[in-house]
C-alpha cells in the first residue's frame, strides 16, 4: 500500500490582509506557522513518516513542508520543489484587496473568477512586474510555459502532467509521500484521485493544516481517505 | 566565473556538551541558529545569491542551509541532501564526553584520533545502535558503503567522488553554489580545491558560520578565495 498525504499551507500574511495572492511569494503568518507545526504533530501521532516531500516554489508551501518535517525529525528526506505545484495564478487580481476588487468589478464577476472552473481573471501584461517572467525562480523555464492568469482548469492542466510524469512514479520509491502545496494545486490532485467532475471540484474545500491521507493500491486507485485533524 | 560557497554549520547542542558527534543527528543550539542567520546576512550583503544548495543528511547542516537561504529570500532554490557530505564518522567515540575519553585512552591517543590524517577511532560493531545501518535515513543504501568509523582520509574518500560525480558538474547549471556541511567534509573539498598535502589539511580550521567563497574558472581552478565574515 502507498500513502499520499496532501497538506494545504495555513494562513499567510495576505490572507490576513484579504488580498488575492496566487503566485505572489507571501510568507506564512504566525498562525500559519503554528498550523504547519500542528500538521507535523498530527502526522507524528498517526505514525506517518513521509519518505519524501513535493512542494511548490512558493515560500509558504516550502515552509509548511519544512516545519511539519521538523516536528517529525525528518528534515533529511528529499524535498523536491516544482513550479507546477504552485497556487493558481490570479492574473491581474494578484495583490488586489478582495473588497476593493468586488467594489470595482461587482460581486458577481468576482464570484465567477473565484469559483468557476474555466473562467480566468484578466491576464497580466508581459511588462507587469507581477508577471512570472520577471521572477528569477522561473528564469530557467521556457517563457511560453509561464501563465499570465489561470482558471482552475488551467491549473489542473499543469498539475496533472506533473503528477503523471514525476509524483505518481515516485510513489514506488517513496511509498509514503507528502505534498505540501496550495488550495487549487491540491484540488487538481483531489479531482484526479476521486474522479470528480469539473462542477464538483469547484465546491471542494481542502482544510488548511489538516493532512489529508489517501491510501492507494498498486495501480494508484484510492482504497481509503481520511484527514488527520477533522477526520473527514 | 563560478562561485562555490562553503558554509560550516555553527554550534550544536553536543558542541555545548563537549561530546564527539560525527554522524549522530544532534541539532543546532540557539547560538548555532544565530550563526546560520548571520551567514545568510553576510551572503546578502555580499550580493551572493546561491542557485542551489548541497547539504548532508544531518539536521544541523540542513537547518544551517535553510536558515541562511531564508534570510536571502531564496528558500525556493533546489536543496540536494546527500550522506556523502556528512561529518566524519567518529566510530565508537560517537556520543562520548571528550574529557572522559581522554581520561580513559590518554590525551595522546585522543589527539591522534582527532588530528591525524589516516588513523580512525575504534569501529562500531554492526549491532551497536549507533551504527548507521540502524538509521532509516541510510536504509536505501548498500550497507557495505556505510562506515563504522572514519579517519579524515576515509571521509575524503567518499566526499571527493561525490564532488566529481555530482557537485562539480552541477556548477554548469548552478554557477553560484552553496554547500552547507561539516568541518571534515568541507576540509575534503578545501584540500582538493587548494591542492593541499595530507599533512597540511589536518591543520586547516574552517570557521563556523563564515561563508568561504571560492571563485572558479571554467576548468574549476581557483582564481580567488575569501571568507565573508573574517575576510581570510
Amino acid at each position: 500500500m502507498k500513502r499520499l498525504i496532501l497538506l494545504r499551507h495555513g494562513q499567510s500574511i495576505w490572507n490576513l490582509e484579504n488580498r488575492f495572492t496566487g503566485w505572489h511569494d507571501v510568507d506564512l503568518s504566525d498562525k500559519g506557522r503554528e498550523e504547519a507545526t500542528e500538521a507535523g504533530r498530527l502526522m507524528d501521532s498517526a505514525g506517518l513518516a513521509p519518505d519524501a516531500v513535493y512542494t511548490s516554489v512558493l515560500t509558504r508551501a516550502i515552509r509548511t513542508g519544512f516545519m511539519s518535517l521538523d516536528v517529525l525529525g525528518r528534515l533529511w528526506i528529499p524535498m523536491i520543489k516544482d513550479w507546477r505545484l504552485n497556487e493558481r495564478h490570479y492574473g491581474a487580481l494578484t495583490g488586489l484587496d478582495k473588497a476593493e476588487t468586488a467594489a470595482e468589478y461587482g460581486d458577481e464577476q468576482v464570484h465567477v473568477w473565484r469559483r468557476s472552473f474555466a473562467t480566468p481573471p484578466p491576464a497580466l501584461d508581459d511588462g507587469d512586474q507581477r508577471h512570472p517572467r520577471h521572477d528569477p525562480r522561473y528564469a530557467g523555464l521556457d517563457p511560453a510555459l509561464l501563465p499570465a492568469t489561470e482558471s482552475l482548469k488551467d491549473t489542473l492542466a499543469r498539475v496533472l502532467p506533473y503528477w503523471e510524469s514525476d509524483i505518481a512514479p515516485a510513489l514506488t520509491r517513496y511509498p509514503t509521500l507528502l505534498i505540501a502545496a496550495h488550495g487549487n494545486s491540491l484540488r487538481a490532485l483531489v479531482k484526479h484521485l476521486e474522479g470528480l467532475s469539473d462542477e464538483a471540484i469547484t465546491g471542494v474545500e481542502i482544510a488548511t493544516g489538516d493532512p489529508l491521507v489517501y491510501e492507494l493500491d498498486d495501480r494508484l486507485a484510492v482504497s481509503a481517505k481520511y484527514s488527520l485533524r477533522d477526520g473527514r
